[in-house]
């Protein structure tokens, strides 16, 4: 296992952790200069963040900081109600796949979405069933699409706290079921994100991550599970504060053969995002050396 | 699949439902009425509110009135730091199941426990492994016990947002393996709890309810998940109100050998806890009739 207590040099740095401070939003390129300016080496940056400052100006700005990607954030949500949605999903992912390849990202993660509409609250219908076989149709398509730009998928089983409205794709055996469908070979085209967030409780956690294997891990993201939390959304927390035991989990990753980055992914409305941008960065890089 | 659309013969109510009504504990013997004049014919009280009305007393209104129980919430809470939270926990669970036999419950209801300390917000630890082996132990404990007094016990998943605090056991897969380890053949004298807040977003719903079989599945709750669920514990919805496919569910319970009551648990902070008892009692029987 790697030694991460003398320096942040796996450190990245998802860049939702850093968005809203203090009420405002921080702009990305602040938040890409800032963490330059701290020798962290990798971030993932969220879409809507990217098309505000635009594409090719961060792929500049990047490169110039010496800035890599350890993912973008993110395609999928692929479920769909008619024809029509189902084509506006496809374009979407079209264009993830091709700004991921832009900006030079290792993969494009994929939250893949559940039951159509539930996220603003008016669920379209109550088949999980349904959601989960146009997951699996529409990660197939990607795939095809992926293929061809040599940009690999990396698909993220989220909490089951969010299989309602945000992805149905829920454990990791689940995810690695659907990879093992469509890329029996284990060529690399498709994998898995591991959130320590949505995965820590799961009672199979080592057995598939050993199932895994370096073929299939392609990210590693980590923040911590508070005792209480308060939402269940934006109530994530710092590494260390919470009850995951994070030095163990990437103990089982890295001897799975993963060898990159760690993540930061938090969301945290009235901790986190209540300082200043840097502030945290500077937290993240301690508890990375002190607590990952 | 039994017709429950023109009475409710099938209807327990968890009494934990209405517990709370505008502010203000409703006490047992008054619920106890309420149930009774409306034709149900099942309840499944907590253990704080038989000990408020008095253990000897319950059990008399009960029978007075022809009340069943549908279970009795609740033993478990198995890890411990020392010897003395330990013996303390045996003794605990020694009484909830003298207390079951009293009210002649069908089965005392575990949720098992996790993190020692968590629920009140000071983790003693973050081994989950080292919870999990506590609560087979435990288990295996008890059910010498259980057995003595010919009380079955239902171990309940509960949903992994409680991994935590609550319950370490997580998944129908990880409670049946529990129940196959300790009583291979079967017996009846350990089974789970279905709760379909808990285990809807489980893919392997279907499957493992089929491996419950009859002799597994000792109680069947029902409420619903909302979207958005706006708190981890006491945001649970009224059957109907969100987007669990109920009907569906008891189908396969049914189909496996179920053919006890649908227990109607619902904790809801904001919504069914303010409105007085009687009214959410008559929408519990309507919307059993109507969604379940």
């Amino acid at each position: 296992m790697r030694d991460f207590s003398t320096n942040h040099h796996w450190l990245s740095i998802n860049t939702a952790t850093v968005r809203r401070q203090l009420g405002r939003e921080w702009p990305l390129p602040q938040i890409l200069d800032a963490c330059a300016a701290r020798g962290i080496r990798a971030v993932s940056p969220w879409r809507d963040q990217v098309a505000a400052a635009g594409l090719e100006a961060t792929a500049r700005q990047l490169q110039a900081l010496g800035l890599q990607l350890s993912g973008y954030c993110r395609g999928g949500l692929f479920t769909y109600t008619d024809a029509s949605s189902q084509g506006a999903m496809r374009d979407d992912n079209l264009r993830a796949l091709d700004e991921a390849c832009t900006l030079g990202a290792p993969c494009l993660v994929l939250v893949v979405g559940s039951l159509p509409g539930a996220l603003a609250g008016r669920p379209a219908h109550r088949d999980i069933a349904l959601a989960r076989a146009q997951v699996a149709e529409g990660i197939a398509w990607l795939l095809d699409e992926a293929r061809k730009r040599r940009m690999p998928l990396a698909v993220e089983p989220l909490h089951p706290m969010y299989a309602a409205d945000r992805a149905c794709v829920n454990t990791m055996s689940q995810a690695l079921d659907l990879c093992d469908a469509l890329d029996p070979s284990r060529s690399g085209a498709i994998g898995i994100a591991v959130d320590a967030y949505h995965v820590w409780w799961d009672p199979q956690l080592r057995s598939q991550i050993e199932r895994a294997g370096r073929e299939r891990l392609l990210a590693f993201h980590v923040c911590d599970w508070l005792v209480p939390t308060t939402d269940l959304l934006e109530d994530r927390g710092m590494m260390g504060d919470g009850i995951i035991d994070l030095k163990r989990l990437r103990g089982w990753v890295e001897a799975a053969g993963y060898a990159g980055f760690s993540e930061v992914e938090i969301f945290s409305r009235d901790n986190w995002w209540q300082r200043a941008g840097g502030d945290v960065l500077d937290t993240c890089v301690e508890r990375h050396r002190r607590c990952v």
